[in-house]
């Protein structure tokens, strides 16, 4: 497919810089824009596009601070979208059939605050939108997007994000309009556009998001590229010099090229009504000029920093404006946007008949839309997950897959996926359709299985655009090794901190994952999640943990989580493990009579090596041994002081010794000592029992240690006061 | 440039399964690939194709474990690599001009275990061969390669991490070379051979990677694809229907495509041949058939499990071998490599000889080439580090330029990078080069100064590469926002596990960052971090703590770490810290004399808050405060316990505080509370004094939940058992 290109772009020498550098065969010099005669622009979008400029000038000249160019050098495209292309509804921001609208280049949110506060947003009043770079707590426009607030989809910022969200919300989109519109009733009809920078496009979950879409073929789904070949360090040609177009051809995408993408409104529209018609997803590359018209237009230093007052003066007067005058919206300008609140209403309303002539036509489907769009979950869904389990020793991942497939095959929010691991992650449900392009043959739109391909951090940022698409309509599972949700973690962070429910189903954790060996056993990366905000991993010790972990999972509906669970087999510890204390974070296993001599925690994986030390500290040295299994310590931070002191006792001054087979880090909280992993080491390929034993996760050798820490207690009565770790490290030969 | 398309593959229906979906058009079935008639291939290679790939068969089935079936598709690359193209030595297995390979789709190590084996690599012998997926603790064939292991250049297996370390091993040789080679004098003239699989051509890092190599057009650098559209999942084509060869043309490399990767070993050769000509890195783009001509061929189940015995056999009695004998290797075969261990040897003393005459020619050249090889730094270069600095506030972003940039300068083993950030990070120094391909003219390959563009992960993982070519020769410094050290996480993990010396500078920590926001305020991060094991995560509270950093990070040659810095100004502490101290992690600022009330725990941009503080409860209180300075955990856990002991003092039962803004969560093992960030959410979009007022980290705020606390301890004497976190959330409206 040629890419069609739109317009030749207008060029000036007006305030150029003869000594910059090359920028894909141009000067930068030449890259200062003003109209050009073909440029398709009326009188009063001129005039809007310089008082937007000017604006975004001086509100980052106010403070001193914030990112004025991007914004400046994007006006015309936020016209384009805003006046003709969009379809949204200011007065009912969460109307949910609108156009969605993602900002990754999230920086530059001025252009959107700005957009978002002249097309009529009520909560973006002119005193909110002048509160950029404030100190003002409660303001509307923080220094990146954020979900929380009016017209705002998704928080971006970290780059690279947002183009992967927005391939959710496409998904999420694609889905519903294929399960529930029916010939003449294309109730879910809405778009999504993603406006990015040149730097989404250098960051690898940005080029993961690219490829998978293509694949997909989402072609409601337009990304629009703010060309400025600007980034920070200055033109991209020091960094980037490959051919976009042909590359984003080559993941299957429709490209579309503007060459005056400062002023050529009338253009941006006709490519972006295009990309709507457009078989695959599309990509239409605007060649903007960064700070356009100042001082500093096609400069790096336009990137990151308020202008300067002389250079906001200077741009005023070149574009007839006074100079003296600041945050000026004349009548004209809102005029021009002054009928948007109303055509939004009209398409609202008129989307609520075609609901109610749906609802005529088939009541059934309707009202599944409907409860779907309530966001509650059918009440039977705790029901599905079995009582009962295996009495052998089974794999959490497989008991992960036995508690939860129940659920995800009858329960329609769920939207579960894997990073290309299918056969080991055991997410996958009896006759599950996989979400496909139908070209393919291999499933369809309506499927709810995704094969992301080993693309652990887009799997992971698209989960966060599923789940913003509505809130509760999609449950996004993911599922890898625990290990790669490293690679995911920026993502993972992301959907915490936008409190979307996304449960990220993690296999593989601890050493006993064996022969893959040290790059693929984590040590460090449960404290990272453990310390995570508003966010719950949750190490069950055996299947019926499993079934509390998922349950707690499903139940935060606005929190993310993460179950960690493990390759080996694991025994059932009937009896004494308890789904429905999961929810406490920790709690006894194994209470004793008289005072104790020794707390033992266990979790995850490791809790059944707890509870045998436990008997063997018992058996063979007569020791009183209390045990708690420990799957959650966030849930258990939650607790009331008086239920942690009655689970872990410190104040008794009884020993607590947690064991784990990763850094001790996390620990010191809940106990005096930690048979844990060496902070010297990762890792080693073994069999798995062999891996546990090479450390000194066996019965004996943790005994051992385990006596001789309390045999010190008693020589050293300090010793009671630092956190001692029990490390063994196996010599290699 | 178009792709040069070698041979025609061979097709057949053998062992064909009709139920396989299309890959790119074409079935499994016709994939399952037998010889072509234009293949071109010797008998001997027939024979040394079929005992390998029987001989892969046979190591799998022998623990039931495994990768075979890609290292069987892959054969005939590597008859192609070790017998004819290549440049090694495996009895001089570290000499220096080795060409390095990589093996980024580290699962089918056992490829490279082989072809080791055969080449006569000493330390492969034939029983460690067999160690493959066995208990031997001390075996040289892990799951997955690792460099500890002669004749491996870098651990592999998280995928996308090997292809980004192969473009790091080619920038080394490229700078090298441009630095060191004068005419007739080609001293470093190594080439970079890189196996990938589908899956590193996913993976976010490679694409990073693969888009930098093409821009610095590093054409030392070959990449092969072993292209057998087979991954976990299944077909590739569930998750990528991709144009790969116009994609990676897209990102400036060269493309040649192999349709018999299986047999062609002609055809092969003469691509990698060509490949060291091209003025483009080369991407090699091999079709092959996974666990070619075994039952399971072009299966996703030949992938990742041993085939099972009687596939085996099979296998063997279609080669016309005896199937009930295993591991064989006939003379013949090891006929065929018997000549490899001299050919290295000439290589490398013709070698020697140039470098005699290199010796003579450019006496200076060669002994900082020599200096150079030996991995020492000069020993003058602590003394460059500053050892005073401004008075005024100072933020540690500023620090560490003043401190490091000046030992950048001088010291050729420093290659320093950023990814887009030179403007915040202050790293570069007077008069650098950047490391840039000459026809830009912008920098050359003797730079130092790397844009590694907004590709974080890529720039810690080529970072590894550049650690990774020769020990000691060079140390690489990265750096960004400390925030996106969270994309970078898997890649500095690898560094860590293969003790590679890589710096990692990282500015904007805290929430002190201010403006950008939640998404910015690394919250959770220094926990990952703190925790992970072999590195170094230092926190300098002041300029004269920032030369303690650096000193301690360069001084640590088989670690990585991490110096994270403010972006804000922080004041000179003068008269208490002190640089040589952080080598201890942890150390006393100001003591007491009589039993003290309070012992003050401050790290980093909060240290002064901490001295701060301690002040007011001294002024207004009238407490003994003690304070202490607490830079580096991992170095104060190094510490002897006495030397702990006398820092903290936990066993006297004076209260310990710890203040930091982030999350309490590796505090617990030095203090009994923290002034923290609540678990509950992450930072705020506010100016970065406003952000610490909103969390209560203003000295009023702390001080009344410090006293707050210490009146809790007495009413309730339990408290000292527990941990509690003093945080504050201001409201938002």
């Amino acid at each position: 497919m040629g890419s069609i290109v739109i317009a030749p772009r207008g060029k000036s020498e007006q305030y150029s810089d003869p000594d910059h550098k090359l920028v894909n065969g141009e000067t930068n010099k030449q890259k200062v824009s003003k109209m050009s005669s073909s440029s398709r622009l009326t009188t009063e979008e001129e005039l809007v596009l310089k008082r937007f400029r000017v604006l975004i000038a001086d509100l980052c000249q106010q403070f001193k601070g914030g990112h004025p160019g991007g914004a400046m050098g994007m006006a015309a495209i936020g016209v384009a979208l805003w006046k003709y292309v969009m379809r949204y509804a200011p007065h009912t921001p969460n109307w949910i059939n609108r156009d969605r609208f993602v900002l990754s280049n999230g920086h530059t949110c001025l252009f959107q605050y700005s957009f978002l506060h002249l097309t009529g947003y009520r909560a973006m009043t002119f005193e909110q939108l002048k509160s950029y770079h404030s100190d003002r707590v409660d303001a509307l426009c923080p220094g990146h997007p954020e979900i929380e607030h009016e017209g705002i989809e998704v928080t971006t910022g970290p780059l690279g994000q947002g183009i992967a969200n927005a391939v959710g919300l496409a998904m999420a989109s694609k889905h519903l309009a294929a399960k529930f519109n029916r010939p003449g009733f294309d109730v879910v009809s809405d778009h999504v556009w993603c406006m990015v920078g040149d730097a989404c496009l250098q960051e690898g979950v940005g080029l993961e998001a690219i490829s998978f879409a293509g694949h997909m073929r989402l072609n409601n789904l337009t990304v629009i590229y703010d060309n400025n070949q600007i980034t920070c360090d200055g033109a991209v040609s020091l960094t980037n010099t490959e051919d976009i177009n042909a590359k984003m051809r080559a993941c299957g995408w429709n490209v579309i090229e503007i060459s005056d993408g400062c002023w050529d409104v009338g253009g941006i529209v006709e490519a972006l009504k295009a990309s709507r018609d457009s078989p695959l997803p599309t990509f239409v590359n605007c060649h903007t000029v960064i700070g356009v018209d100042t001082a500093v237009a096609g400069d790096a230093v336009a990137h990151g920093a308020a202008f300067g007052p002389e250079t906001v003066a200077s741009l005023k007067r070149l574009y007839g404006f006074d100079p003296e005058q600041h945050y000026v919206i004349p009548d004209a300008v809102r005029d021009f946007f002054r009928d948007i609140p109303s055509r939004g209403q009209s398409w609202v309303s008129e989307w609520n008949q075609l609901l109610q002539r749906y609802a005529n036509a088939h009541p059934g489907l309707a009202a599944e839309y409907v409860q779907r769009m309530e966001g509650n979950l059918p009440a039977e869904w705790e029901s599905l997950i079995p009582h009962e389990f295996p009495a052998k020793a089974t794999p959490t991942r497989a008991a992960s897959g036995l508690v939860f497939n129940p659920v995800a095959e009858k329960v329609d929010q769920f939207i579960v996926g894997t990073a290309d691991l299918s056969p080991s992650v055991y997410m996958s449900w009896k006759n599950k359709e996989d979400f496909e392009p139908p070209y393919l043959g291999t499933g369809s739109y309506t499927g709810r299985f995704v094969h992301y391909g080993v693309r652990e951090h887009a799997m992971a940022a698209i989960s966060n655009g599923l789940a913003a698409y509505h809130p509760g309509m999609f449950i996004p599972v993911t599922s890898s090794f625990f290990m790669f949700y490293l690679y995911a973690a920026p993502a993972v962070r992301m959907g915490s901190l936008q409190h979307l429910q996304v449960i990220h189903a993690a296999t593989h954790d601890s050493i006993g994952m064996g022969e893959d060996g040290p790059t693929h056993q984590p040590i460090e990366l449960a404290a990272l999640y453990r310390t995570m905000p508003n966010f719950l991993f949750i190490r069950p010790g055996d299947s019926e943990e499993t079934a509390g972990a998922w349950i707690e999972a499903i139940k935060a509906r606005h929190m993310s989580s993460l179950i960690s669970t493990s390759r080996h087999a694991l025994p059932q510890l009937t009896g004494l493990t308890n789904r429905t204390q999961v929810a406490k974070g920790a709690y006894v296993l194994e209470e004793v009579t008289e005072r104790a001599d020794l707390t033992l925690i266990g979790a995850g994986a490791e809790l059944n090596l707890a509870v045998n030390v436990a008997i063997e500290l018992r058996k063979s040295h007569g020791l009183k041994v209390r045990t708690v299994s420990f799957p959650c310590q966030r849930l258990f931070d939650a607790q009331s002081r008086e239920y942690q002191r009655q689970v872990l006792q410190r104040q008794s001054g009884v020993p607590i010794v947690a064991i784990e087979a990763y850094a001790a880090n996390g620990w010191e909280r809940y106990a005096n000592a930690a048979v844990c992993m060496s902070k010297q080491r990762f890792g080693k390929s073994l069999p798995g029992p062999k891996a546990y034993e090479f450390f000194g996760f066996d019965v004996p050798s943790m005994v051992g240690r385990i006596k001789g820490y309390l045999e010190s207690l008693k020589s050293d009565p300090d010793l009671r006061h630092d956190f001692v770790e029990l490390t063994f490290v196996g010599k290699e030969k």
